[in-house]
């Protein structure tokens, strides 16, 4: 099957150099890393989170950019039918096509800069996500702050799907815009309700905005709803890139991922430089898996102390009242960003300490490596502890990280017993909860736990 | 409670006459009509389909209009809850009041027009019909046919809800547009899996087209999807707005207002004038549903013959092979309009015979002089029967038909005995299965067949 | 030459109705209307004002209305060349055929109306003005006033022309939209001036309203930058539109005309029912043109009283001041709307007394008999001198009033010696400035002066 | 005087790291370009083309970026007056200075790219072009070929400019397009014309494309019809641009630049792998400026021969054709560009040899060295002649060449006599007819030619 699509209006008018750098032949990888995205987000609707899987499927699968008089049209060969309704492209998904286009090409234009005098590498790697949103053209001016940053599990139950969806339909119905990681699960549902409620609301311009990375989006593959779509190039760059354009988050039930990114926030909330500022953390879900939060919590208090878990507001079971709350919340937000003068539509003034900022590669080495002490900062603690879980989500879903368990066996932590204990229990949680992975296969951990 | 609400932009500026006119004080008709449909559309989400109930909760709603100097505001006293969030009024909701305005003053408008030579009543009635679509802004040039018109009953079970909302996915996906009587039930599921595929197919004018009438609307509520609200006069000027504005129509399950919808557009198509019209008509439902339809082609066949039952598709469980068909029809449709010189935005070759095109009065007396013998040209018959299920459906949830079947005893239907039995066991059908009126309540039938 | 043109978006889909009134068989008068309205508004660039002119030079010309799939298409035989480009209508001029199309048959439609109880017929005069320019979508809310009247001749010198673009150009600098009677001289001016600067402002809903007449349109062809056209029918009407819809006047030099409007509005503002009435009254014209506005000063000082004198503002040869003055007077003018609840968009509050709101029909008994005596309140008085002037510009411009003249000789004006000796010099004047018609003839006066 | 402008729509937000790469400390080379062009852009409707006079004019102008909750502001101290109505700035002159700000930090950030392999140096020249072009959002698909570039004098008389601005109005009218040098004269006529026409034809997205450079735009100021403005670095990236987005050329008459212009498109055109390129080039001006035309026709073909000549279509007075007949000829550009494959909004196939894309820098040394004989091919002649004129232009009106005259005496230019005293002349026709720069003093030419 052989398919030529004709450009959207979004789609930005390439260059000749830009169509020849992503040709098949002359630059292999960068020709990888378009066909195995633009593959992903044409998979959509898929029922694994086994990239390998999907990439096997598909091998056939091939895509070519072609300069026509209008544009340059995008030319698909044996593509997934899942993207496609009689024959025609869901217009949703080709949008995402062209985003794949966009952000391969920005970053691959990215080559050392002329660092302006008195700005820190530090500095430099924050203007480099912001960069990266403004060209895929989600920064732009606000009146107010409004935009409502959902993270949780792919794989989560129905009812608790369904949780996700009444939230973002209480979201949507405060005007209020959704950003997700963009897979399944915690991810779709909100966007899913706000839609509906954006639609009685009449807002014609509800953001539903997804952030995800070329590892990680095959197996959790954009749904068509994401109207905004930015795939960053790793998760460090895709975490810092949540926080800075969120102006409140609410985590719902998940597995490591989102132990992840609830370390990660954290991490950086206990950093001093950070104190004023204005930031809810909410963590929500049904009536069941209120246990499951009661767990994170006190994960969170024994091991980072109370200060961390005083970060956290938990409300279990009422779509209403959270979102009630997130909405009263956007007005000490917006009066934090006025009174410092800061931008409502990407945070400059908060500080990602470098533990935090800078990319960490789940090699077996460094995994075995990280300091798992209770001895040590709580802030360094919870940068090391993010990096453990981002592993395992590695070893989880990510290719990369799957091929690489699959060579030299199992990650191996050790650290503080007691730390140990509290980490391994939580992830048996996960696992028994079927977080880790999407149902359908019996999950086999990454990791071992030395307690 | 009183709240202000400030003209959305669609609401149209209003004279100081017209303001006047739906002053409490100086035309009690057309205020007291003004307040109820006011408060039937402001009641969304209602869970009765009892009129009065909800006349009897609200009695200290009342609703003025005050004249400002950038439009109308429109003051609420005492409104029903479930139209506001956090206070503030759903648009969706407003965009409904400021139909009910308008439509209400235009219809009290129409006095008796200086008759065009050459005009026919019926013309006039077609032409008047077409005046108010216009007016409500729902007639705009198209550029090609796209709009569905679903029928199916307010009280349906969860799996054909379901199933009318799937319906409604892939018709969106297919960039179709929806049109329903707007209550609840098949009236709502179309649009709301509509609003999720027009979203994925970033079609961002979609239209859920809603054509009520006052004697029904607080029974079955619009819901806030709805971005095109039109209260026609009567059930017969709906019924013309509906089958002249459709390209296409559905029939999900449904009771005696379905029934009616069914043999309305029967009996027109069976006039030899409608001979060459293209006007799909599916019936369709999960296959729990199938005994249903056979049921009625069981019905229309018997007592209307094979011609009638050849007008109906029946396709069992299967919502995109509906879709696709009826986007395929389309072009068909497109052809007949485009040779004919007819507009694809209303179908002014279809022709309407007197006896459907007429007001029925669901008296008592009408009712019993029903002629519901076999006898009588097929097309005679199908009137007639229309109008038995009219009067059932004006006694099941219309509050002057309660009322009146209140105050004189159940509706007394007689006839042909064979087609009396037949009747007498369709209904039955709907009754048993919880098509007539929303559960709740046991329902006692309001008419007898004396068979 | 035949066209055909297909409907733009702005064209109201017709009914099969309206198309049949307007046929040329069913309906001779309003066909005939409709025809020479067509003609007028294609006859743009005109440089006659003698509409029989028009007339005779396309008697060949004819305009049907044909319905079409996708709405009503107008076909056009023998339309003069001037309208088109390249064999191409000018999409500003279909819009003002589109325009005729629409009130010719919404004030065809009007019949007598049922009279609102406690409503005056005057009431339902202003009622129906303010229908009519609804029906025109020329209604609708604003934030605030910012429309500004311009008077002045059709036929004015090169160097006044120049002033009113320059006048024009520094209204819109400061963002203020146009209204005139849309012809050509001082009705075109403003108009093309504004054009540039809402350019420059990046305005892309500039307003350039022109209210016209049947009887006059073909005089004063409408020019295409016109995107808001209004054909009231009659100048009672028009003039009426007109004090309504503005914040504000400015009258350049002009002739019979522009006196008739003048003398309305000073008649109007000096009922004491419009004392507190905000409506800034400038006269303005390059410096050549000063003693023209002392001439005029003198005359309504000397007729009207100082008090009708103060209510003008005279600025010589200043545009920026003109634009200035208006722009701050906007304060007040919305002060006085807001704080008395008037709409910003039409002044219901101003009063217009009956003398000037009801139709004068200028026949030569009904110009014989008016009462131009001074012994009667100066506000009588104004009405009459209206009238007088109204009967001059008919005779001079109005194909009926020419044909009249024709066939019954000069009108007749009498009255008080001192008022008529004023009436002649000013008329002379005019005569002499050449503001009575179009360059290029000699001008005969259709009037007699009884000193 | 201190004003603060809040950010218009199209402001792109900033990055804190751009901001203060404008900063007046951090960076003063950028800074200093920021504020010269800042100035020129503020100080329209300039009465002088010597850019040391705005300069010094307005020593004490300031310009600052200041980051807010909202976006970025930008503050004033001291603006030129002219660039403000009533205190406020006219939009259309902030959109030009957003746009200075866009492409100076656009360029500043152009280090060296990694070479795509097989991508010709003059590729990546070409290539770097569009990417400004693209940045500036000048580049978007478009349905079919309708940007007319208009060259010509910034120093005309009345005559000639109403003829440019008639000629924009016929362009308008037919739905076309206009790019300009954005100063005024003939870059400001055409432009002028066109936005009336486009009034008439209700196209509200009319393109004023102004392309201009840093060292020219406080001498031709941009004027706010304008409302896409590129500031390119250099006039040959400039000169590339035209050539580039231009679907047709019209040359009005002008001095030395226009002769540069002139001589670079027909070295273009006369390159032999240009030779299937669909680029029209029509001369064109009153009758009164035939004689102009006359000879530079005759200087082409007597220097660059008669196929050079040919290139040419010259049309005296008549607008109307010069319209029809660039219309007429989009139909071939569509046609060529469509079957080459190449885009409608930038001409990729296009050749421009590299003598004529290289940067020239007008020294006294390079300009002596200039090698004028006639026995070379005669691209290359026009390519050393198109130097010679660049460099009297530089020397005319640009800051930098004024003083270099100032310091080292006159050019000197030498060559084939023959060719020299043809140079001359032309030359001399130009200051004869006041062509070099504005009217109020008297030129002294900043060139000897050595005959």
């Amino acid at each position: 099957m052989r398919i030529e699509l004709n450009p959207l209006n979004g789609m930005n008018v390439l260059s000749q150099v830009e169509v020849k750098r992503l040709e098949k032949s002359s630059n292999s990888n960068l020709y990888h890393l378009f066909r195995n995205c633009a593959l992903a987000v044409l998979n959509v609707g898929s029922t694994t989170d086994v990239s390998s899987d999907v990439y096997e499927a598909y091998k056939d699968f091939d895509i070519h950019l072609i300069p026509r008089e209008r544009g340059i049209k995008i030319e698909l060969i044996n593509p997934p039918k899942s993207a496609f309704v009689d024959g025609k492209i869901i217009i949703g998904i080709q949008e995402h096509l062209q985003a794949v286009i966009r952000d391969i090409l920005f970053n691959a234009d990215r080559f050392e800069e002329k660092l302006v005098k008195d700005i820190s590498p530090a500095a430099h790697i924050t203007n480099n996500v912001f960069d990266m949103l403004r060209n895929a053209n989600v920064i732009h001016p606000i009146d107010s702050p409004n935009l409502v940053v959902c993270w949780g599990g792919h794989s989560i139950n129905e009812v608790e799907y369904d949780y996700t969806k009444e939230v973002g339909y209480q979201l949507g119905l405060r005007g209020l815009n959704i950003c997700t990681g963009c897979g399944p699960g915690a991810m779709k549902g909100p966007m899913k309700g706000a839609t509906l409620a954006h639609s009685k609301q009449r807002i014609k311009n509800g953001r539903y905005l997804g952030l995800t990375e070329p590892s990680i989006i095959a197996a959790e593959a954009p749904n068509p709803i994401v109207n905004e779509l930015v795939i960053l190039p790793d998760i460090e760059k895709r975490l810092e890139a949540f926080v800075r354009v969120a102006h409140s988050i609410i985590i719902f039930p998940g597995g490591a991922g989102t132990a992840e990114e609830l370390l990660y926030i954290l991490g950086i909330m206990l950093d001093p430089a950070n104190k004023s500022q204005v930031l809810p953390i909410i963590l929500t879900g049904p009536s069941e898996s209120i246990a499951y939060f009661e767990e994170i919590a006190e994960f969170v208090e024994s091991i980072l102390g109370k200060e961390a878990r005083d970060l956290l507001t938990i409300i279990p079971d009422d779509p209403e009242k959270v979102a009630k709350l997130v909405k009263e919340n956007m007005i000490p937000v917006r009066d934090y960003r006025r009174n410092i003068g800061d931008a409502y539509q990407y945070n400059w003034t908060l500080k990602i300490p470098e533990l935090f900022q800078q990319s960490f590669n789940p090699s077996h080495e460094n995994m075995a490596n990280l300091d798992l002490h209770l001895d040590q900062p709580s802030q360094t603690l919870a940068a090391n502890l993010r990096r453990a879980f981002s592993g395992i989500v590695a070893g989880n879903i990510k290719d990369e990280g799957i091929k690489s368990v699959q060579k030299h066996g199992k990650f191996q932590l050790s650290g503080d017993p007691e730390l140990m204990r509290k980490m391994d229990s939580l992830l048996m949680a996960f696992i028994k909860q079927g977080r880790m992975k999407l149902p359908g296969s019996v999950y086999e951990p990454c990791y071992e736990i030395k307690t």
